[in-house]
């Protein structure tokens, strides 16, 4: 069972506080471990490479066989239904159609003093998207990924995916030739981090580095943080849904199941205005658990980290989820536009019965890397902005920098900065001449 | 003397890779004893931070003179001189006009299936600004960490500057007046970072770090990140000057040493497309070194990273100053806008020989904080977009999920998310019955 809570209750704040700060995330530390496998990889750059896969992925390879081929993705694609492959296209078409509109213009002016001022986008150009093997082993995750890089404009794009033993992931491979993956990898773990970042013979290294991954990954992301730029470092999922009375209780069981399925330190909460209908949505929950696939884990999260707290109102239920700041953000009310106008902090939010989390996870079109563990207060989801940066632009004619270089020059003085002040003077005194 | 460099000799590649290479910053290992600051921070609050300014700072402070008062800034403020006073209210108000125009746009639309979707910007709550104390203690920095906050909305706005031995920077708090701080605290280094992150009894957390520090500052910015989001960690400052032998070798000598006066380990470089105009500006630096305030430290940055490149034509330039990536970027040639458009990994590019850096750092309107070591391959530098997140939204319509659900379905049963497939299905059931 969850936690029950009612925001009329004395000891509400108390516990919802302690559900605030609850630590879900137990690390193993890992970063010793880390460090040793990156040195190897720069100091022995494939061969390292093959070392390590062999030891943990039980795959000998060869500096030819790190990559895959073409004919071996096109002979792993084969192997997808077509059911399977119309389904990542459909999401595949909706992802890219949704993230072209994040596309930022430049812009250039010339303000009042004559000074052309502006700024410029443009794509890193070179990209690597981590891949986990295995259970978590996303498809949905490669679309999310490599396609706001390729609508930003990034000319090359890589992946790593370990396949233990050998084993790929037939939809994994299809889903990044949809996504226009230039090269596929056969490695994983910190030293596929390290090979993305660093290079080796082999793999050209790249930008910038995202994706989810372990702890030995993530690790070795926040390592190579400088020398290329990541995403963010994710934590377990959560979800909060806000519902009225005028809901059908299993829907939202499924949705709090849909998170608590994915780990057992997801969290899924429900706020609701009416006390007894939370208790049949625990009881919807209940009657799922009973036969779930995932049923385990899912119960664990539920368990341990679940809640359903009643408010008295929806203006309350709000002040509450801003507190929250969730992932994911579910509005199950008569009006969801006005309710989400004054959820200020989350990082995708739901609309509505009819819009589901897992939506959102694969054919919405929004992305579903998302900021976890409250940091939806002050960081977004990933989009096509993580592959851009910002080049600022500024020409001074003579006017503009006989308008305004004379401040700059006071400035400088008081800072005791004594050159760049006579960077400015020296033309100044030139156009005085 | 810097290092004379031709792209036409047989060992330009090797130099050139050496001299993207160069290690320039050497920082001490304080992560340990940051974390100790961090913890009794967080056990201690208020009287850990007074204990940490008394031995730092020299400072006895109490809880209720941890904060400057408003009679305080205004004393300190009355002392900035009227010529002063008006160069930070120009720079002010040119840094404001150039960010409002980046605020983004929400946006909101319905695709073909029916489902309504977008994204809305909103700002974080409240923001810590760090401001060094001493001989660091930029009053420009703090317009260029504060206004962008303010353009995107940030409600309350903190700043932390140390007053080592109780002297303070009158610039420093008129330039927070001017842009529109909200508190200010007489504290520094690690513990001002960590009251900022987590709170204390006078100090309300914030949601987002910026600003520039030392070794310790950086390393207590990098231990709260998740906690906070923070902004980059920036190292040495950095100049490319490109010029054809058309300019005036002492105005560029003053740029280069513009950069090369902030640090010793700072990195000043020309490349030119004519060799004895390089030696030209190298002697114009000879010259200004000799009379220099800073010439010591700019002295030891060009004897130790300075460099002259000798390129064939503009073209090579522009493809050396992309492997370079520089903080700075400045064309000095007939026709900067063509070769600006050349130059895509760069934080800002001056445009022109009427455009010296120093513009930028004070009262050009861009933003002054920037990508270092090479991190323009994908970073920008600091914008109101620090301070704003993305939320993304989504509505589907029962047609709308008709349409797109069965997808959904099909990948959540593809990735073995039993409860993902089953709460889109269990809502398509009912739209059948």
């Amino acid at each position: 069972m969850p936690q029950f809570l009612n925001s009329t209750s004395a000891d509400f704040e108390a516990r919802f506080t302690e559900l605030l700060s609850m630590k879900r995330e137990d690390s193993p530390d890992v970063d010793a471990a880390v460090a040793e496998i990156i040195a190897d990889v720069r100091a022995r750059g494939d061969q390292a490479v093959i070392d390590l896969t062999s030891k943990f992925d039980r795959m000998d390879l060869t500096p030819a066989t790190l990559r895959f081929s073409e004919a071996e993705i096109e002979a792993e694609c084969a192997k997808v239904s077509d059911a399977d492959r119309a389904a990542l296209e459909l999401a595949a078409d909706r992802i890219r159609a949704y993230h072209s509109r994040q596309m930022p213009e430049d812009q250039r002016w010339t303000d009042e003093s004559g000074a052309d001022l502006g700024w410029r986008w443009s794509a890193v150009s070179a990209a690597g998207l981590y891949v986990p093997g295995g259970l978590a082993s996303y498809p949905s995750s490669v679309l999310m990924n490599a396609i706001p890089a390729k609508v930003a404009g990034v000319e090359r794009l890589a992946i790593t995916v370990p396949t233990p033993g050998g084993i790929a992931n037939p939809l994994v491979l299809l889903a990044a030739r949809i996504a226009g993956v230039d090269e596929i990898y056969r490695i994983g773990g910190a030293q596929a981090v390290a090979a993305l970042a660093y290079g080796t013979d082999t793999i050209v290294p790249v930008d910038k580095i995202t994706g989810p991954g372990n702890a030995f990954v993530a690790a070795a992301k926040r390592r190579v943080f400088g020398k290329v730029g990541i995403d963010m470092i994710a934590g377990p999922s959560e979800i909060l849904v806000i519902a009225d009375a005028d809901n059908e209780p299993d829907w939202l069981a499924l949705d709090l199941m849909s998170q608590a399925e994915h780990d057992e330190s997801a969290q899924s909460i429900l706020i609701t205005t009416d006390e007894a209908f939370g208790h049949k949505v625990a009881d919807a929950v209940t009657a799922r658990l009973e036969t779930l696939e995932r049923r385990d884990i899912a119960g664990a999260s539920w368990r341990d980290y679940g809640a359903i707290i009643t408010v008295r109102d929806l203006d309350e239920a709000a002040t509450l989820s801003n507190r929250i700041a969730p992932e994911h953000l579910e509005l199950c009310v008569a009006d969801p536009e006005a309710l989400s106008d004054k959820c200020v902090h989350a990082g995708a939010i739901f609309l509505g019965q009819f819009t589901p989390e897992a939506i959102g996870d694969y054919v919405g079109g929004p992305n579903h890397v998302l900021p976890t563990a409250r940091s939806a207060r002050f960081s977004s989801g990933l989009s096509v902005m993580d592959f851009l940066k910002r080049t600022t632009l500024a020409r001074m004619t003579p006017g503009a920098l006989a308008a305004i270089g004379p401040a700059a020059e006071t400035l400088a003085i008081s800072e005791s900065l004594e050159a760049h002040g006579l960077s400015v003077r020296a033309r100044l005194d030139a156009l005085n001449d």
